[in-house]
């Protein structure tokens, strides 16, 4: 605990500020209040775009949350920590994370959620404890995003939405670990619980996609289908385990009977990592009787996935997962280490390193769908 | 394998013809054609009438299957065997099973599965083999119902479609097992696992919910919430297990609320055992963020179940099943075996024992919602 005289003070940085839905960040001077109780500020070392903070910032749904900074997916330093924080200390490593894990409520008590009650997705713009910003400029409130708000030089988050990591590990690489990588690992590990032979299906070959390939590849599947309308993204699936690859423009039957000839019957796994909930009625026709379907992404539009009930009946189960259903503290160092044991890859998938000041141009990359994951430097 | 000289003949027996959609049931002589290869013809000793029968009896989709023989809950005793029959003998005593197992498709071999591929649900009224009936009045054929019709004092069924049961099993109980207990067991111990000290919430509380309460209870859950819309059932409810009732008519919130207050915040498991494609969703929403719901239901009405993509991504499982996912041969004599060790409550369900002659009454029972299961001694 940190006695009165050491009280952190209000550091000035730099942040790229939103100042509207879709208009291009601004590079600002923000105040950055010390952290209060059971929260920490870091120092930004990376900060990876996740598709989440560019479908966000375009986003006219919650235009009273502008001004605001973005970024989630990160790694850093802890700078200072406010009273009551035993857990980290000035210069800990850590990945930020944006569904936190207090350890105390229902759903982290009962260890079969990573829902956590009290630091669950945050949507207001604010923090969780008192429901403030901790960035100003000239005194006029900057909304955080996720309660992470990666890109600034330094940001605060609750103590419980910081996951200390090893200091061996490479802080431009592990950001990825933070969200999209850890989400598709977790998704084919810990919520299909993917098994040696079996067969995969996988809808959306972004970065979620190819990490649930990856994990397949890993639990030994035999065959693993990606699709996409992105052709040029097989390459790439390949290199992740993908041993075929279906563009639906190219089909001229519906995917779930090429799918089912594919694999005489059906897969074992489909995992729809795209947001639509089209595809995953798709993915679990896709399936056979005993299928399981896992729905990783948020939809843009129709919220709601329609099923046939005699695709349920046959025996398939539909799941869904935030995060790959991982509790942050529990499960995150864990993944870090297999990183560093080389059994994850995480290189293949950063397309591009980019500066701070050029983090419009990873924004329109996202937007353009020509790149993976772009690690800004912060 | 019996030869020429001992080829049984053509039987002439008393069966329950319905000659048209929901046509009151017409005891007529019909004969009964000899088993052909891999078939057994059964002596019928009692069929319990399933909501099912009625469901398809009453429906007009499909008039050109009339004049037909319903009843696939049934036990009997073999009168005879087809050509390459060697797991069964005359005399053995049998269930019925509305779907089968061979034992050697994908699906059977597969472990994962009791949807057979040869001897799955038949939907023509006939035979899987031959596409024919064995049933016929003066010349003219008489469909199956599910490949069973049991409401005729003999039958012929596929060998993959009836199991051997031990000759101690009261005949006029254990036909329950062959279709909507057996369903409501598997739900809980096969489908959902319950476990110890849980919440399940189940949605109907005939013959199917009641077998899941008596399964869950027997789980050790901790509380058992049965909803239906017929305070009458609560009684029986509570002899099942059920530790409390909602009937929706009484409720001035939305069911899922109520739930989530009784249960802290949502149950463990919930179970569809209605029918109704709308209480899947509200058996969804009345779950915890780690909740499994089980459908067991086969809609009347609007096939398509509507599911918010924000229930699943927070970690619910949405699985549906027939048969309580039990593989017929390979399950159902430890259920029977369980019910002599009196572990298992079937003598509770039974609201009315009818006599063949009187089968009329059993369907007007099950449509006005009198009964739980009619036992018809054939």
């Amino acid at each position: 605990m940190s006695s009165p005289a050491e009280s952190p003070a209000i550091i000035t940085c730099k942040a790229a500020v939103a100042w509207g839905p879709g208009e291009p960040l601004l590079l600002e001077e923000v105040e950055v209040h010390p952290p209060k109780a059971m929260e920490i500020r870091i120092k930004v070392v990376c900060s990876s775009l996740c598709r989440s903070d560019v479908t966000q910032w375009e986003s006219k749904a919650q235009p009273s949350l502008f001004p605001r900074i973005f970024g989630h997916e990160a790694s850093g330093i802890v700078e200072s920590v406010g009273e009551d924080v035993t857990e980290f200390e000035v210069g800990d490593h850590v990945l930020t994370v944006f569904i936190g894990e207090c350890k105390s409520c229902k759903h982290c008590v009962s260890g079969k959620s990573n829902m956590c009650q009290n630091l669950g997705l945050e949507r207001k713009g604010v923090m969780h404890t008192d429901q403030n910003t901790r960035f100003f400029i000239k005194g006029r409130p900057i909304y955080h995003y996720c309660a992470v708000s990666s890109f600034s030089e330094y940001t605060v988050v609750h103590s419980g939405c910081a996951v200390k990591v090893s200091k061996d590990a490479p802080m431009d690489r592990i950001c990825l670990l933070s969200c999209g990588v850890s989400a598709g690992l977790g998704a084919a590990w810990k919520v299909a619980n993917v098994s040696e032979g079996s067969t995969v299906v996988i809808f959306g070959l972004g970065t979620v996609g190819l990490s649930v390939a990856q994990a397949a590849k890993i639990r030994g599947a035999s065959q693993i289908i990606g699709v996409d309308t992105d052709p040029q993204k097989f390459e790439k699936g390949k290199a992740f385990g993908v041993t075929s690859c279906i563009n639906p423009d190219d089909c001229n039957e519906p995917i779930p009977q090429v799918i089912k000839r594919m694999t005489d019957g059906g897969a074992d796994y489909s995992f729809e990592c795209i947001g639509d909930t089209g595809a995953v009625t798709t993915a679990l026709q896709s399936c056979d009787a005993w299928g399981v379907t896992v729905t990783l992404g948020v939809p843009k539009t129709n919220p709601d996935v329609s099923v046939h009930y005699s695709l349920l009946l046959s025996g398939r189960t539909l799941k869904g997962t935030l995060f790959g259903g991982w509790r942050p503290k529990s499960d995150l160092p864990s993944l870090v280490l297999q990183y560093l044991e080389k059994k994850i890859l995480l290189e293949d998938l950063v397309t591009h390193d980019i500066a701070f000041d050029d983090i419009n141009e990873a924004f329109s990359l996202m937007k353009e769908g020509k790149c993976l994951r772009c690690v800004i430097h912060v």
